[in-house]
């Protein structure tokens, strides 16, 4: 279900397995469209829509959290296997609940206050500075906004969400766990997410991540317990802080494949995509293991470009010799759009650094004319 | 041009990259007919399909020899870039002119003479024993005769062919090499391939190919001289021989990807079918350096079974950590027909060729019911 840049990538890996493979996305020329054997054209968050797609299917999967859970509980009541369960599915896609789940199961994760609307923030202002989340359909940054003071309350959202007390970050991880029916995992090594801090922006992932046996240790055991208790089969990506004690917390879970696990294509034995198809048609899970340390830097649409995409620098970078470009075949590019990504391998740290630093300034997605 | 596995696996490379693709085959259940933007049915051997469906594209490829090279050579006057060139692919799609182009060139491949039918090969009891190769439409170990003795001539084609002097092989290897349409190259390790004698099935590919440093710097030379005569871009694969006194021959020449390449995918850092596309779409060529040392195995279908096809054994090659499994998606298996292949990864290359014999042993493709 969605046929954005994960779903394209899923279905590359699909052509190594004996499956048929089907689509349900409204826009016919999105990035999955074309790579598999049968398209539909439909709405996700629609209940008749994803209920007439998936019924008779073996096995279905989301890209994105926004699918109609509804439909998906219903299919899986008629024996249709559904990765991520419907029931974990609805846990995360509404940051209240998620929220919810964590400090029911006691997941370290930063404290926070539900709140209905924009008026009910000021209730909280001791709780400031804060995060304001949206409770359903943020995605990729959107439906995230930093509430420093009672000013800046203007900013948040009107509408359910969590307000969530700021953690003095030293670091961002993210770990991804596989998990298949039989409740078996497999567990890709942690991934360190640097941030621009002015500009707020992911600069690069880096695997493995660098920090402290003990504090990784922590992070793993907190991914393992996430994935535990929501007892479902499928990929997670586990997001994580580390603060400034080493204490560590999840920021958010996505049920699914995940941008920080995109250099799993290349430098690992299997790929997130590949161990999600074996989840799926019930073979063996891969091997999470790494073949080579590696970088990701995303793609980006420039600033002040909007219109059919123009890649500027690919030569430039093409040119490098381990380096590996993922385009994803979006036609029209938008200011901060993922475009595609690029991955870096190298068993040298300061080489992944410096090409990732090379790529992000070198690489340019514009709109064309 | 061709839709088969080939196909398949220059399309699931293609959606790294920002390009539109059409497919031209017969069979719209082939491997490669739902991972493209285009599908058109056609006969790639008729004048008028090649045509037509290549009429207004930007660049043409084929993963096969048998596409009509006359309609590809109207294509090109016409603006069209054709990989490999038309003429090239003329020269090399007939055996007899193959064969002539090495002797003309000057290049060392096993002596030779033309032979119009079979009773021209009574003509030639002095030359044997040798191989017989049928002219057009060898394909995949197809249209080879090994004739010993005068009573063997009756397995002789009846067909215009050439008829070689045997060659005592001690080994035999291929070289991949890519020219883009400046004239540059990149040329991939030699790869052993590795014959069971007694069936006269190939065992499996080691990359790289364990030789003498002067037997592979001829080998080398010659694989050059063989791309640089053809003067064409696009990737050739150059299979050779190395005799008891360590000549080296050239046994032939494909103009496109190929078998002995697939273990680029997962252990290089270009691939061939990236390789391909960055030729096709004039970006720079990329690195055909070995991240590891692999292994392929082929998965052919097993003898006696003829239908919908099974893979047997499967989920117990998935459960080594160290291989990649590619299933062609053909529906139908056939005995010998190529239904897959799989590559293994190690340094260790005893841990390469122990794993191609388990997966040989334990990897079955067989009919249904």
């Amino acid at each position: 279900m969605g046929g954005g840049q994960l779903g394209r990538m899923l279905l590359q890996a699909a052509a190594n397995y004996p499956v048929e493979t089907h689509v349900m996305e409204n826009d016919p020329g999105c990035p999955a469209a074309h790579l598999c054997h049968h398209f539909t054209r439909g709405d996700i968050t629609n209940y008749d829509d994803v209920y007439q797609f998936g019924k008779g299917l073996e096995a279905l999967t989301i890209e994105i959290e926004s699918v109609n859970e509804e439909a998906l509980l219903q299919l899986e009541k008629e024996g249709v296997r559904v990765y991520p369960s419907p029931s974990a599915l609805k846990t995360i896609k509404n940051k209240i609940s998620q929220k919810s789940f964590y400090r029911d199961h006691e997941i370290p994760s930063p404290e926070f206050v539900v709140t209905q609307n924009r008026a009910d923030l000021k209730a909280h202002l001791a709780f400031l500075p804060a995060v304001h989340k949206i409770g359903m359909g943020g995605y990729d940054g959107r439906g995230v906004e930093i509430i420093r003071n009672a000013e800046e309350i203007s900013r948040a959202f009107d509408a359910p969400g969590v307000l969530e007390k700021m953690v003095r970050i030293k670091k961002e991880l993210s770990i991804i766990i596989a998990a298949n029916d039989k409740g078996e995992t497999a567990m890709y090594p942690a991934v360190d997410m640097v941030f621009d801090n002015k500009l707020n922006v992911l600069e690069y992932q880096i695997s493995p991540a660098e920090l402290p046996e003990k504090v990784l240790w922590k992070a793993q055991a907190i991914a393992r317990k996430v994935v535990k208790d929501l007892d479902s089969p499928g990929i997670f990506a586990i997001e994580l802080f580390v603060d400034e004690n080493d204490q560590v917390f999840v920021n958010e879970t996505a049920p699914r494949v995940h941008n920080s696990g995109h250099h799993t294509i290349e430098a690992h034995f299997s790929s997130q995509f590949d161990m999600l198809w074996r989840i799926m048609l019930g073979y063996p899970l891969g091997n999470p293991a790494a073949i080579t340390p590696a970088a990701i830097v995303n793609l980006l649409g420039a600033e002040g470009h909007s219109g059919e995409a123009v890649y500027e620098g690919l030569e430039e970078i093409l040119r490098i010799e381990n380096v590996f470009v993922h385009i994803y075949g979006k036609k029209e590019t938008r200011p901060g759009r993922k475009m595609g990504h690029v991955t870096i391998l190298s068993k040298e740290k300061q080489e992944l650094i410096h090409q990732a630093n090379r790529i992000r300034h070198n690489l340019k997605v514009v709109s064309a004319g």
